[in-house]
């Protein structure tokens, strides 16, 4: 399909086109920026919403009703699940059977898995131009989704405009390991499984951990939700609490601010990557090559050999102009 | 003190000047560069050794337990423990408390914990510099530890000459979350806590998961070692599995042709990291903001923003030359 039939496809909710223009972003570089220029200034209207923490937290469960909700708003909901573990492309994610049975038919809804692991710009790069095509397609809401390990939870931060991040009263672990990532971009928390022994412990615990937080923006306080997702008790207060944060963004003029500094972050993104295909050419590549048994061997150190080659490339962009 | 005394004493295994040093390589990339560009001629006579698994898993004691092996062999150790989930540099990690008292105080073992989350240049080039310092400094093995999360375990790897995955019977979810990453890199695997039940069970889905695996070094199967590190059972075999792969990579030339791998990777990041410093210079980021409210308001797309500041650095470079 070319990409003007493509396009236009995409911006009638064609979901054949919706999944091929995500497959193009996951595999091919070239043509998936001449679409997102193209759809560009039909974006900006749906709202995104980040779920992440712990492995086992429920996140897809919590997406799943949050999605049903909307669905009874008769808002429609894109869905990205983020997969930074996995180097298969279009691979499924646990509990995607589960997820597809529940609201997979539902014309109003849209489910992708993406597997970002190693991929050039990273899972954020990957993950906003994803939004941006349901955005384009015209849904309301779109969840993106991820298990917090590592930076996927900042990751998944950057594309969203409220991030929830989901906890269970098990994952006292967990919190410790990843307070400082979770901690920082939460707009709110869900405890999940909250009828589970230790849910007020864990309650205690987070609240104890927020108190230390540094607040950025001073008159919103993130809340701790209590929720058992897969009996759908505590969804409408969880469905309200975004819907709280995106008026308070919104009334505040933040929301505009916010959305400006997450394309500041990916513009940067996108600059250092088309910096790194001009930069590793054939040749800066072969003297790499070259040189490296003169490093292994303490002759050369690798920041000397880095330099040569940044200082090679300068040059050779000036001798081309 | 200034560079020159600072390596003279390192090279002595001054341990006050190796801490320094290592500081220096968290907060000051100017100066680390120099440092490590003096130093690079007295490296690549440690052994590295990478620890990661999940958390909980045991890493730190079985870290204890293998130096007080290398110990009785007079063999010296540099132990770097990065915490990839926490910006707070010089931050202590859990277990270190009862690491310092176990080890701390013996003269032929240093300890550093690096927190690395957030740092320019990414957890693999601070730990591959914090590991040159250890082994310009002399230490005979060094072991870079960290709880393996998202990319962190890959990293590791990076720096690595022998890798070590650390699970336990309970960590069939992490197992799960993290097969991708953590089956790619272990030279050999450590069921430790194996005491525990479920053992047996983590050990055939381990094998399992391994039959998978495609291995690039066809002569070397990684096996799965059972242990209780808190009790000192199986670290005998555990240190003999190291020095047994450190025997296969030098008599197969492997450990050169290794080590011109990671260093191929390493020298990358570092050039990286310079046009990174180079691009984002006032002007860029002046057009960068300028244009900001354009991309939000749906006029210019991200991709454009950013091909028209890579395209305008390019002629910059070409009209200052």
């Amino acid at each position: 399909m070319p990409n003007k039939e493509l396009i236009s496809k995409l911006f009638q909710n064609d979901k054949r086109a919706v999944s091929r223009a995500i497959t193009i972003i996951e595999s091919n570089e070239h043509r998936s920026t001449q679409i997102l220029k193209e759809i560009h200034n039909r974006t900006g209207n749906a709202y995104r919403i980040g779920i992440t923490g712990p492995p086992g937290a429920g996140k897809s469960t919590l997406t799943n009703q949050l999605t049903k909700y909307f669905r009874k708003q008769n808002k429609t909901v894109g869905i990205v699940a983020v997969d930074p573990t996995s180097p298969f492309s279009g691979g499924a994610l646990l509990g995607d059977r589960v997820r597809m049975s529940e609201i997979g038919n539902d014309p109003g809804v849209f489910i992708r898995s993406m597997a970002t692991r190693g991929s050039l710009g990273g899972l954020s790069k990957k993950t906003n131009d994803a939004a941006d095509i349901l955005d384009a397609a015209g849904y309301n809401f779109i969840i993106l989704e991820t298990v917090g390990v590592g930076q996927s939870e900042l990751d998944i931060a950057k594309a969203a405009d409220t991030t929830i991040v989901v906890l269970v009263p098990e994952s006292g672990d967990s919190i410790q390991a990843m307070k400082a990532g979770l901690m920082e971009i939460a707009d709110f928390f869900v405890l999940n499984k909250s009828d589970r022994p230790g849910a007020d412990t864990a309650l205690t615990a987070i609240q104890t951990i927020l108190m230390l937080r540094d607040h950025t923006e001073k008159d919103w306080l993130p809340v701790i939700l209590k929720a058992v997702a897969s009996e759908n008790i505590g969804i409408n207060e969880i469905a309200g609490e975004i819907i709280k944060h995106k008026g308070y963004l919104e009334n505040n003029d933040l929301l505009k601010y916010r959305r400006e500094e997450k394309f500041r972050l990916r513009i940067k993104e996108i600059v250092e990557s088309l910096i790194h295909k001009e930069f590793w050419h054939n040749e800066n590549l072969s003297t790499l090559n070259d040189s490296l048994k003169d490093v292994v061997e303490g002759i050369l150190s690798p920041y000397e050999l880095a330099e040569n080659l940044f200082n090679k490339y300068k040059s050779t962009t000036i001798s081309k102009g």
